[in-house]
């Protein structure tokens, strides 16, 4: 039997060489030292093994999906370093955030640098149609810039509607997921049907690993979420579980979440109230069932693709990301 | 005879109506309003028709040029929406800046999603090597970063060397120009000799540009340049001049141009004295020295190609270009 974690390992650690060396100048030093900085940061580089795991499973060689799969985790890392501007936030994975170790001109040109960085490495892809997936990739520029957009203008609303919410997150954080299966789907040289059962399944676990963050933030364990519980409530973040409920929510309950939406909360006790109010409205119950449902219906997109190693690697992967704790 | 400047009106028109329809989503909002903003805002289009008038050059159709040259010419304007939040610009072309007219997260990710446009637009073009078209646009996002960092290191530096101002100038506003005419001689299928000429002669005009706008802000006349005289010295910017004299000054002088390089100048007169000593020190003829021999040694390079329309409208367009008067 395939040991799937020590799989998943070996490519992680793949991404993670390339990632180290992708960056081949050292000046400006105000570029390339926090340049490095961000690439070295870490994570799960679910986006990258993804496209390798995509590539496998229609039957291509995974190796040759790493530049593609670098160059998603690369852009998916710069939009962390001008989001991160954008939400004020100091922290990123337990490390300070770009514009705070540095200054938020270092950060938007680093940001901006890393995309052509992504890019560069992405053309020096051999297999499959160069401008099919150079497209695919622009696509997810375009779209991921798209959600950050929405994200910013639904902050400012007092609600948003569960469909709304769902268009936001498959531009903001699903698009990313998709391209990269899209995109090994393309190396590999996948037909039609393959690309597409491919792309239900990124699909179906990008938005379910958004929800699963969601649900994280109330119900995970402090010390193994690495952020303290409830930060979204406090952010007033229009999650899965807010949006839902405020269209749920009556009389006082509806009160106090429209605090929460408008950021005007009472804050004592504010992260037990709220989430005393999501299970009363069941919202907790509605998100599980939802990441089950998603869960289920990537698994049934694999069943259109042959059964081998990478199809089997991809079942793994979206019951490991699906059923995590933190 | 040709009338240059009307074809080069007419160029410049079709490249306007393409900047005006690259833009087909209206939502959402917050992104795409001040997206046609900037795409609106005008300007000589150096970049795209040098795009077209190299492809022509070379043998071949400009038109099949317009979806590369629209690409840089986006590219372009992404990197002035950003720089203009590092230098804390209010106004450019005499209408406000995006962070000025929306708000600074706006802007970041304004110019982020016009990157992913510009591409999506390259990925139009039909002629030429995708692949090799991709990666020169690539390396020009890359080396204009590098320009603008190195730029920013350089403000806070008491003094830089001409090589280091050359070096500077050569990434962040060359190299544009430069991809602009290499790009064009990809589509126009030039062969090494062709592309080399067409990259020295786009270098020296790149270059000459630079220095040009560095005089202007000395010796325009105020009502033509759209901005007051003088801009760079009250800024402290280190343009040609200030550098040159810098490194050619003593005594007094030398002082003063410290006092500008390093933000602690007497403002009373300012700008006239720094004049006076740039006139003393016989820097305003360096600079019109070096426009001078880079704009023939643009001209020698075309003499590499085929005499032509588009040929000779790349001579006109270098006269055009360094003997403007604002």
């Amino acid at each position: 039997m395939t040991d799937f974690l020590q799989l998943y390992g070996r490519y992680r650690d793949i991404i993670d060489r390339h990632l180290a060396e992708v960056i081949d100048r050292d000046e400006p030093v105000t570029m390339y030292e926090p340049a490095r900085y961000v690439l070295s940061g870490g994570g799960k580089r679910i986006r990258p093994v993804l496209v390798m795991l995509s590539c496998q499973a229609v039957g291509g060689d995974p190796m040759d999906a790493v530049d593609a799969g670098v160059a998603v985790e690369i852009l998916h890392n710069f939009t962390l370093v001008h989001d991160d501007i954008m939400d004020r936030a100091d922290t990123r994975r337990g490390r300070q955030t770009v514009h705070k170790k540095w200054d938020e001109n270092i950060a938007i040109l680093v940001g901006d640098e890393l995309m052509g960085i992504a890019y560069k490495k992405l053309l020096n892809t051999e297999k499959g149609d160069v401008r099919k997936l150079t497209r695919v990739f622009t696509e997810g520029v375009i779209e991921v810039c798209e959600g950050q957009s929405y994200d910013k203008e639904f902050e400012a609303l007092p609600s948003v509607t569960e469909e709304q919410y769902l268009m936001m997150i498959a531009k903001k954080t699903g698009w990313l997921v998709a391209i990269s299966a899209e995109m090994g789907a393309i190396i590999g040289g996948a037909d039609e049907v393959k690309s597409a059962a491919l792309l239900e399944y990124a699909r179906c676990i990008g938005r379910a690993f958004q929800i699963q963050d969601d649900l994280l933030d109330v119900v995970a364990e402090e010390d193994k979420l690495g952020k303290p519980i409830g930060g979204d409530i406090i952010e007033g973040k229009k999650t899965f579980l807010l949006t839902s409920a405020l269209n749920r929510a009556e009389g006082e309950a509806l009160e106090l979440l429209q605090s929460v939406a408008t950021h005007t909360a009472e804050e004592h006790d504010l992260v037990a109230r709220v989430t005393r109010a999501y299970e009363q409205l069941g919202i907790l119950d509605l998100a599980r069932t939802r990441i089950e449902q998603d869960t289920h219906d990537a698994l049934e997109a694999l069943e259109r693709l042959d059964d081998n190693e990478g199809r089997r690697m991809l079942q793994w992967f979206a019951r490991m990301l699906l059923e995590r704790k933190h």
